[in-house]
Formats: C-alpha cells, structure tokens, sequence
C-alpha cells in the first residue's frame, strides 16, 4: 500500500512562526525589553487601555507601542500624539500578526531604546491566540458592551492569556446592561486559574492602577517565566 | 532556468469555496429561500438583531437560523427559547464559515420548509468577509460602542456588505461617547455607495421596522440579484 504524504500547512505554519517568537523572545529578554501582546475584539477599547497604562507608567519604563491593522495609521497617530514611539503595521488582509511580521518593526522599536513594548494585535478574539509573538506577557481586553458569555464563545483567548482586562466598567450603569462580572470571574477561575483580572474603565480611569501596577511588577522581573 | 511551481493556497481554497458557495446559491434560489450572512465583531448584538427581526418577520417569512462558533451552545438556545429552527456549527478554532462548513447545516434547515435564513458568521470583522456561503444577502452590524473607526480599520468587510446595521443606539447617549454617525455614513457611502444603512437598536426596538422592512423587500424579490 501506498503512504499517504500528510501535509499539514497549519501545523508547519505554527511551528516556523515558535521557531521565530522564541528566537525573538530570548533576544529581547537579553535585552531587557518586556513584550506585551495585546488581544482583543474591534473597538474593546486597546488603544484607550495602552494609551492610560502609558500615562501611569511612564515615568518608570521607556515605553513603545507597535500597532497592527489591516488600514489606516489611526491608532499609530493617537499614541505619536502623545510623544510616544509607535510603529505601524498594515496586514492588508491578514486577521492577526505572527512572529515574521513583527521583526521589522521590533527592529525599528529596539533603536528607541525602549524597555516596555505593547503589541496591539488586529481586532480579532480568534486567530491571535494561536500565534506566539516572542512576547512575555499575552494580555486580553473585554469590553463590557460585549456581553460576559465570550468566555464561552471564544474559550482559546482566555485560555492563553496572562491578564483579562474588563474595560468599559462604565457601561456597568447602562440600562439594559446584563453583564454578569461574578459569572465572568468564576468561568475565567475554571478555565484559567492563573490569569489575573481587572476591572478597568479607560474613559474614567478605574482601575487603571492596579493593572498598572500588576504590569509593572510582572515587566519588572529578571528572568524569562516559563510558559507551561 | 528552472520554471517555478507557485501553489497559492490561499487562492485555490477561494475558488474551491466560490463554487460550492455558488452551487448553494442556485439550489436555495429555486427552492425559494433567502439566505442573509450575518457578520460582526464579537458582542456587536449579532443574535440580538436577529431576534428582533424573526419578531418582526416571523408573520410574513418561515425564519431559520444557523449559528456559527467556535464553542458553545449559548445563541442558538436564544433561537430555539423563541420557537425558531436553530442549527449550531461548532468550528473550534476556525475564524470564519465557509461554504463547505454550511452545507451540512443548510441541508438541516431545509428540513423545516424556511424561506428566510439567517447565518450568524463567527464574531470576525476580518475573514468572514473573505468567504461566500452562497448568501444573497450580505449584512454586516457594527455597535456604537465600538467606535465610528472601524471602517477605516476593517474596510473589506464595509466594501462586501449589502446592508449596514449600526446597532445599539442606545449607547449615542452615554458620557464620552464620541461615535460620529455623520462620518461614518459619509465613509460608508464613499467606500460601498449601495450599501444600505441603518440606525438601530436591538435593546429599545428602534430603527428595527424599517431595517426589517428593507429585509422583507430585498428578500421577496424573485430573481437572485447578480453581484457586482
């Protein structure tokens, strides 16, 4: 009988693109640069979060930005505006960023001298998780507008993240609104008992401290944590 | 020299999938039946919209829907809880719904004698644009919390789309809402001049009659309209 050749494109795909993220991660570590990767749906509010977590620890870390997108320069410009390094990447088509697509622009950050950088990865609560950026820490923003059942929808993002950022907890008070923190918190326990959580409102500021704080201390330490 | 052997992968399945989506199309044509593709970011109010408008059409249309996830159970329970035919694909990490994945649940549909389907797409704003099912109808909903920006971020879905719903109005009012609905119609228009547009909300039950009177219209034409 004939073997049958497999080919399996996703699993080379995946495979090529660790190679790369870890290669990446242990040049950084050496450096002492934290990579953040920020995930989450269109309009949960990154840029808003990064933009605040930027105000509060600026004054402790050289910080800069890499925003992915499919078009327009709209998130760069708003993190240039306020005198940070942003570097731009235009996927066209593309629903996340991999580890190849984020060399050329952690060449350009690295000459900023920076030593906290946020990814903010295309607004996609699917794809993202699945592809390591050579980053130290994999954040994930929730809006509260988009309802607390996502954690069962979207269990992937959940599951590989570090930190669950709840943001628009002004949205808390919105006639209508349902959103269920407790049975948010008790599923991301279950599904992810090592991830922290906060509740968080960039337009207001809320709890912005805390995370600041979490990020801080976690982009502080020494040596590489282990992924399990 | 040596002639390269290029396989776009990427390519071949468009084609693959355009011609099963095809072949879809002219079977629920003559049968009758109105398929819309239901797109949007995760917790933009897909099922929502789609609840309010099987109670405005339910008199008129014999309404399915099938629900597109990568897990769980949650939507197409609300379907079923209000007596509508209700088939779930679970994707487990697939982005989007192509042709291939639908036939199956359409073939169940078809079952219930349905003349208006319903598919809500995986919660994407990226890959589902891509991928025809053979709908007649593409409808992409984008929710004021969200952000105006989205089409400058995410073009190809606003380029695609038959109708626009802007969904949950009702936010317009809240502090710090700077959604610019003027802008986004004139960007709207520009990018996708057909594009229908309409101002909803899936909570108060506004703008729900008169995108549902479009639907109807759109949905009881006889011939398929050719797309461009």
């Amino acid at each position: 009988m004939q073997e049958i050749k497999l080919i399996d494109i996703k699993k080379e795909i995946l495979s090529e693109n660790a190679d790369q993220a870890n290669e990446q991660r242990r040049r950084l570590e050496a450096k002492g640069i934290c990579l953040v990767n920020v995930m989450a749906s269109p309009g949960s509010g990154k840029t808003s979060v990064i933009l605040q977590t930027i105000a509060a620890l600026r004054a402790s870390f050289s910080i800069g930005v890499i925003e992915g997108d499919l078009d327009s320069m709209v998130d760069s410009q708003k993190i240039a505006d306020v005198g940070v390094p942003a570097v731009q990447i235009r996927t066209g088509d593309a629903c996340h960023l991999d580890a190849q697509m984020l060399a050329p622009a952690l060449e350009e950050m690295e000459k900023h001298n920076v030593n906290l950088i946020f990814v903010e990865n295309i607004g996609n609560l699917v794809c993202p998780a699945e592809f390591d950026l050579g980053e130290k820490l994999k954040v994930m923003i929730l809006s509260v507008p988009e309802g607390d059942d996502k954690i069962l929808k979207y269990p992937l993002m959940f599951t590989v993240c570090d930190a669950l950022i709840v943001n628009k907890t002004d949205y808390l008070t919105m006639p209508g609104c349902n959103f269920n923190m407790a049975a948010l918190r008790e599923r991301a326990a279950g599904l992810n008992p090592g991830m922290a959580v906060f509740e968080v409102s960039a337009y207001t500021g809320e709890g912005i401290a805390e995370w600041s704080e979490w990020l801080a201390d976690k982009a502080s330490l020494k040596k590489l944590q282990t992924r399990n």
